[in-house]
């Protein structure tokens, strides 16, 4: 038997263990449904009376006792009128039965201890399996009966349970540890993004520091884009529907598309996608051969009608500011604009320190169903022949998925873990033999014919608020130097020191420093542990001393142990600093 | 009498003199109507057949001819039955006529040569005083009889009149340059932005060269309003009506804002000001007296349901990227907030060379109507001496008028001049007492109360879209080298220098300069003539000797003799004159 099977037994047998524990303490109670789940298990109730998270330890301290008594996991199949019998009082159970019966199924009812459950099972043999220490009840929520909300509203008891105390443990503190790096929980501590009611919900407002962030973002991917030869442009918001029709998008995000009018009669859309938008930029000059590459990139606003009710945080907005290229090239060009796009790739991860934990998704076609995709079968093996070479070349982690190409070419998909150890799926580069043709895209060829370019897709860092989110997360706060809202705060002991802070701050800010000066009428003590809250960098800590010798004291987040050294090693070290993460 | 009435009587006269010269020409012509107007006069015909812009250049001769017969202009005051008799034969004439006739107006004709026409004057005395080289037949243009596209199609000709060939040819001139520098024109030659007919007209889609001068506008204004303590912040393009019910912005703005709507129901404006957001961000945290001044700037995209057929080249647009901040002070804050807007101001136009030629509306309130305004009649005291101790420390040249102050508080409005003269008016500084009390924004003062913060908007360049628009015209796309999209051109003589191009246009992008390399199979002449064309500021000519010495030669815009040089030094050349530029 694999752990994991038996782990999912010793969850569901956990399910019937507290049901037995709820009967005991609270006999009035009837008993509805109790499956394993992911991390653990739960339990409907119907209590005469609300519980409460007092109650749960009790809850968890009789089922400890009833682990203890080594019951035994009885299967047995009974007839109906026997289980009509057994279950005649209560609703939920007699309804399951029912359908049961009329679905001419086997009736087993899984006994131990005082407790029998109509059950399918599967279950262990025995509570002697179960460590004691090894599950958790955790919360109490309200379900509706079979999920429909015309439904009696039942009383769901969770619980998390692994294989033993020391699973259990990790799981709470990764959890405990997930929670405090939540986005919207620290983007709040940390005042990066506001949101207001009468702007409306999905709508961040980003304030100064979190304004540092996306536009430092945007300058280091811009920079990294320009070595490879990406120019950016910058494209409207609006756009008719016409465009998207032809694009293939108006079908594709149908009502998730933001239509726009005025009482003139105006009709536009809120752009979905950048990826039309482009291509009007290609097609308003005539091109040559000689002209490609032409690559272009761009930051700008595209919008999706999500759900009403699912908005929330900088993950589900009505608005994503998504960094967007393309490259439209000949198809002797292909493999270098691949290598290109890699490489781009590399270099931004690496620069956050995600690269080293990556693998990559080949997404080649399903051989077996050619008609689902466009394009020559001789360019798709072409095509795929170099993503094959280049993977190798460049020694990418990469698996070869068949199936998973997009419907317009196959495609290199880029994989990253966070600090937490949770997937990261962004970045991506996709060749497109579809797009040029419907949009009569042209350039003129050495021979003097009229040719389609190909168009590559390239996505790195995806969306500025689902990265910033993702970001804020992975540095829980404390992020790298370059991408610090602060960088450097001062903190004078007392207002004789108030003249040098400045001096300090001004030479700080000359030389691009984002600096604060915290002249607030405070202790030392105070104000370090309020900088420490905001995860500065580097905090300078500026006493008697310190104007006496013309010197700084240097506070590194993180490190026990102040430095003592000039104000102008101080801002040589973070300059190297800065370029290093950026290089 | 003065000059300009003079004038106006001439252009008058030569309208009559058209007249006769038509009907000199082409006999069965039906006169309409001929007034003076900027510039000269028209007329409107009935022809019985078309004429061509050929047929102008004889009745232009026809018209000097009239002239030269010093031919009086009398006035005479007829009955209604012998005006019936002159004009039965044309049915406009009859028209007006019936008209005076029923208004119970005297009948005047003015007689002059062959020619009377129906008309209330004033006139020359004689064709003597009309100089025949000052006025020029200009145009023929579709005209409907008394603008009523009901009426009859009839047809216009413009005629161009001043008071001596001087300044007809002045006119002539700055009309070309103004053709010539028009930013449309200018805009497609110079690849900077283009319109996509499946994107929509009114939706401009900046090209990589276009997005450069957008970019390093703002990188510039941001850095500018940085050093006065602004930070940037960015806020979404839609919201909830409700915010602009509290602002006002609904009522004011009505049809022109842009409603945003899905199928699921969502229901939001498109942003037609930045302000009340930037108002939520203030408001999203609890301020002290401490905190303020608090400055925001940002650059978004605001919208205004523009009418269809107005919109045009980058000044008529659906979206307009506005470069707006607020900043919010405590009263005894007022004075040095202004004085680092009007800093902000001069330093930006003084880096485009326009701040030499400014002029400052001093806009106070009408002291008539105080009912006009918003807010106490002290803070309106205090605010407009602050605004003229300020321009008198400052030495703006700066005008107080009286009624022109905005509805919430007093203002400076700056006015510059472009190139060919015409005023340009972006730049504001206005004070607003009402805002922050509609959003209720708050700052606890260092007694422990609630007061309202004070709000200053300032503009400094406006929209990108319209600066632009307006810095083509003004430099005639001759950007300086800061604002260039390509700084530097290389032109090598032949393929033996390829490689060496390539070593110095690397080289040069390694120090950040914007470089192309003309490496296509074309001779050196073309080569210059293209890039003169794009008006490139600097262009680097290689050849053997340059090639052999290490050097190279360099060709500044507007320079007859190129000048050889390191390209160290050539690079610190460049690097000087942006700097200088920018400071």
């Amino acid at each position: 038997m694999k752990d994991e099977d038996k782990l999912t037994k010793i969850r569901h047998s956990l399910a019937h263990i507290l049901a037995e524990a709820v009967l005991n303490l609270f006999p009035e109670t009837k008993t509805a449904i109790g499956p394993a789940i992911d991390n653990g298990f739960y339990y409907d109730f119907e209590f005469v009376n609300n519980i409460t998270e007092k109650d749960l330890n009790l809850l968890e301290k009789e089922m400890q006792r009833i682990i203890k008594l080594k019951n035994k996991f009885e299967k047995q199949e009974i007839k109906e009128l026997e289980a009509l019998k057994i279950f005649k009082s209560n609703p939920y159970k007699k309804e399951l039965l029912e359908e049961i019966i009329k679905n001419n199924q086997p009736i087993t009812i899984y006994n131990s201890g005082n407790f029998s459950d109509l059950c399918e099972g599967e279950h262990i043999e025995s509570t002697e399996e179960i460590d004691p220490q090894s599950f958790k009840l955790d919360r109490i929520a309200g379900a509706y009966w079979r999920g429909d909300e015309k439904n009696k509203m039942l009383t769901r008891i969770y619980g998390l349970a692994f294989s033993n105390k020391k699973e259990l443990d990790e799981y709470l503190e990764k959890r405990q540890e997930t929670e405090k790096r939540d986005h919207r929980k620290l983007g709040k501590e940390l005042d990066l993004f506001c949101f207001s009611e009468i702007v409306g919900a999905g709508l961040p407002l980003f304030t100064p520091k979190g304004t540092i962030i996306k536009d430092e973002l945007q300058k280091h991917i811009e920079s990294v884009c320009r070595r490879y030869g990406f120019e950016k442009v910058s494209t409207p918001h609006l756009a008719k529907i016409d465009l998207y029709e032809l694009s293939g998008h108006a079908k594709k995000f149908g009502n998730e598309l933001f239509r726009v009018s005025s009482s003139a009669g105006h009709s536009f859309v809120l752009k979905p996608v950048q990826c039309p938008h482009q291509t009007q930029i290609y097609a308003s000059r005539p091109r040559s051969y000689r002209d490609l590459p032409i690559r272009y990139m761009e930051s700008e606003k595209q919008y999706r009608a999500e759900k009403t009710g699912e908005v929330g945080g900088l993950t589900r907005v009505y608005a994503i500011t998504v960094e967007d290229g393309h490259s439209f090239c000949r198809p002797d060009q292909v493999r270098q604009e691949i290598i290109n796009m890699v490489n781009i790739i590399k270099d931004f991860y690496t620069s956050l320190g995600l690269w080293d934990n990556h693998w990559v998704s080949l997404s080649v076609r399903d051989y077996n169903h050619p008609e689902k995709y466009i394009g020559e079968a001789t360019d798709w093996d072409e095509c795929e022949k170099i993503l094959e070479e280049i993977a190798s070349e460049l020694k990418l982690d990469a698996k070869r998925c068949e199936g998973e190409a997009a419907l317009y070419g196959p495609k290199l998909d880029f994989m990253f873990r966070d600090a937490l150890g949770k997937e990261i799926q962004i970045p991506t580069v996709q060749l497109d033999f579809a797009t040029p043709k419907k949009f009569n895209l042209i350039y003129k060829d050495k021979d003097g014919s009229d040719k389609n370019p190909i168009m590559i897709h390239r996505a790195i860092l995806g969306s500025y608020e689902r990265f910033m989110a993702l970001l804020i997360e992975h540095f829980a706060g404390a992020f790298p130097l370059w991408l610090s809202p602060v960088q450097v705060k001062i903190l004078p002991i007392g207002e004789k020191q108030f003249p040098y802070a400045k001096e300090i701050a001004d030479e700080l800010k000359n030389n691009n420093i984002r600096v604060e000066n915290n002249t607030d009428d405070e202790t030392l003590g105070k104000k370090i542990r309020q900088a420490k809250i905001e995860k500065i960098p580097y905090l300078i800590v500026l006493g008697e001393k310190e104007m006496t010798d013309k010197m700084i004291t240097i506070e590194e987040r993180g490190k026990e142990k102040g430095e003592k050294m000039s104000l102008n090693d101080f801002i040589e070290k973070l300059k190297t600093e800065i370029k290093k993460a950026k290089n």
